[in-house]
């Protein structure tokens, strides 16, 4: 095992952790005090000086950032911005294309691959001006296997994953935001690891670009806050939309104001079970924070259609293992044919798991997946939103032996076991840091309707803004 | 206007063409009297002799389709068949990837463009055993700029489009099957003006790989008749499934039989109105014919019902048009920055058009397109299918400077008019070659409910098998 005191850990305090913003600087850009080039410029002095221990970073593009960003100074001192993401530093988890950059999506197979194509998640970021600074490291193809991404707050941990660079350099204040993606739990539960406010938007809300492969699976937005969470993801509402057939975000251009819910439903799911007592305890403590605050709150004893809802989300691990592993398996299948071993033994776990079903199988997964969508419906409706932990506790140790995932498969980057119904239901998830246990940030998201996506975020900020944070 | 006589005009005779077909070899294959090898030379033969006036490749792979051939009549006469269509050889549209050669999507900007992978429906055919033969000529990116392809009854017309290639290998008799896609009318009407059997299957029950930047594209299946259709059809369906997200194709391995619909609803379309006279009258008398059979046929006038559902599908082109508009212009602007020059005029104006839209109206066309689904669901129910036109009369010819299509788009490859709704509402359709007007082939298509493939394909055999072809 290695020793986290000698490879830098800094721990993390709830109360005094400052994540950067930038929707707070806009009226200094406006006057010329602060610019969009000197912000940039303190992003790079923090990237060189975490960067070594963090690897949050595949590939950089300091000088398209900082054409970008000069060209986005001006704007703002013209007084013309191109949106109030001008300039805004932003780093792209590595499945998504980039013209400037190679996308290599963690994987040997794809090394030096070079699109020379935006996806439309990129391309909206740059015609809403942003800086795209460079690409963030995934999992092999935002699955298991890792990359050499460490926590900001221990080098020794897993940042999670698959948006393991993502969640990394927003911990470490390197970036004010980035993209990142979720099929299982990849943007909720690394945000969590390493303290970020992190949307899941509504399934196709965010336009996923041509990797559409998976069903359920999302882009999603990190960031040290609600305001810049939602500038971004307006932004790329607004300039390329949401998926193909789907209406995209909804939302107005100004960011959610702190909203208090009347009532929350606290979800168990299949993760309740495996969480550590000090995370639990904790979070029982939140709750009855909020619940002195004066918000009811709902728990699964004694509601039937709460309980009904919790029985048909625990097996959602397993389900999003099978959809996903067949709808995979023609990609995997290509792969494979090229050179097998450069696929992750996790990765070859996955292509035969699926090729061993059959086609009624995924029928069957996917009439599961409606059922659970239903019972969603018909619980959501009953409160504001739902309430839940972010993850089974803090970040794991890198490459822990002992690691689970979904069932048959290792996995080091942390359990998604409370998030895979959220990626299936395809409902808005919204993670605040709010727990810190034995030094370690844990996430509590909010869980909204479908659609609901501003008022998820505005419920969010209400928690981040209002409770106090609870260490454990 | 060129002379078609020149260019060596052979016509249509409904009567005596002899499509190429390849389920009625099995036998044969299994005895060793014929054999998968044998029959690709004489597609080469075939090839050989027609494609110089035809023009229906981008590029041949002969060595591979050999070597697949070759494999597949062993396994025929071992008595072990991968599958029906085990050493078939296929022409793939230019838009799918193929692992083994370029895939330029009838664009400059795509030139020489090698992928390394197959798309899913590829992978699957050569999971079959297929000899995949070559790629197929599409018009740009699978709008409406034309390639060089020419109609095999008269190169002074034209193939239709999008799927140009594919619809006039069929129709030359080079390939006994061919993969399409449709967005519009891109299977359908080609395939009726190559007197073409060929399906678009319901929305997402055949995977279109990575290709799904379109919300309502399809991938379909051009052949010489019904069994060879559906045994293409299922093999893709077996060795890959669906789309993500959908249960993928319904129906045995075994091809319908010839099946009588009881109650046939005609559907006019948009296209109605923009028939000419000799095709109309010549529909008309097909119509005659079914009904004398015994089939009750429904006409507009009278039923409230078809009445709404007609006036509701009455803008379909403009609605296909704007939908794909706004799903494509993320990929039409990186295609634009690379070099504006390269994309046709048309494309330009589908770039400008789309870039015109807001959200709310690309919201305002998907909600227009679940009405029409809804209006379709509830006339659909009180029939076994609809009967309709393939296309607005013969192909016209080529580059016509009159030619129609979408308001406000130069349109040559003829106008999808009675294609767009059944693309929008992702219903199957099924075309048979049933009319001959002025010697050139005109299809006639049933249009089944969703799922309903295999039942409508059974109709459509009904149709060209029972009821004689009409000349006009």
């Amino acid at each position: 095992m290695t020793d986290s005191a000698t490879l830098g850990k800094t721990g993390y305090d709830p109360v005094t952790h400052q994540p950067l913003t930038w929707s707070d600087r806009l009226d200094d850009f406006r006057s010329g005090t602060d610019s969009p080039s000197a912000y940039l410029e303190r992003c790079l002095a923090t990237i060189a000086a975490r960067e070594p221990a963090v690897k949050a970073w595949v590939v950089l593009n300091e000088a398209g950032a900082k054409t970008a960003a000069a060209a986005a100074t001006k704007r703002w001192r013209d007084g013309k911005p191109l949106s109030p993401i001008d300039g805004m530093p932003i780093g792209v988890k590595d499945l998504y294309m980039t013209k400037d950059m190679p996308t290599q999506m963690g994987s040997p197979l794809y090394a030096g691959r070079s699109t020379g194509e935006d996806s439309a998640c990129v391309q909206a970021l740059r015609l809403a001006g942003a800086a795209i600074l460079g690409k963030t490291v995934t999992t092999e193809l935002g699955f298991s296997h890792p990359g050499p991404t460490t926590n900001p707050f221990d080098p020794a941990c897993t940042p999670g994953g698959s948006s393991s660079g993502s969640a990394a350099a927003i911990g470490a204040a390197m970036v004010p935001a980035t993209l990142g993606s979720q099929v299982v739990g990849s943007i909720i539960r690394p945000a969590g690891f390493c303290a970020n406010t992190a949307i899941k938007p509504t399934l196709g809300a965010l336009h996923r670009g041509e990797r559409q492969g998976l069903s359920h699976s999302h882009l999603g937005v990190h960031a040290g806050g609600v305001d810049d969470l939602w500038a971004v993801s307006h932004a790329i509402a607004r300039f390329t939309g949401g998926d193909p057939g789907c209406p995209g975000l909804y939302g107005p251009e100004d960011a959610p104001t702190a909203t208090a819910p009347r009532r929350l439903i606290v979800a168990e799911t299949e993760g309740w079970a495996l969480t550590d007592d000090a995370t639990l305890t904790a979070f029982e403590k939140l709750l009855g924070q909020v619940a002195a605050s004066g918000v009811a709150i709902v728990r699964r004893k004694g509601h039937a259609d709460l309980e009904a809802f919790e029985r048909e989300i625990t097996e959602s691990l397993v389900l999003c293992r099978d959809i996903c592993g067949w709808e995979l398996r023609w990609t995997l299948r290509n792969l494979a044919e090229k050179d097998v071993t450069k696929l992750s033994p996790s990765m070859r776990v996955r292509l035969e798991m699926a090729e061993a079903m059959t086609q009624d199988d995924y029928r069957a997964a996917l009439a599961k997946r409606e059922t659970m969508r239903s019972r969603f419906r018909s619980v959501a409706a009953t409160a504001d939103a739902m309430i839940t932990l972010s993850s089974a506790g803090p970040a794991p140790l890198m490459g822990d032996p002992n690691a689970k995932g979904e069932p048959g498969i290792t996995h080091t980057t942390g359990l998604p076991a409370y998030n895979a119904w959220t990626s299936a239901i395809g409902c808005p998830a919204v993670t605040v840091p709010m727990l810190a246990i034995g030094g370690m940030p844990v996430g509590v998201q909010i869980v909204g309707r479908h659609d609901d996506d501003w008022r998820t975020a505005g419920i969010a900020r209400w928690l981040k803004e209002t409770v106090a944070p609870v260490s454990g």
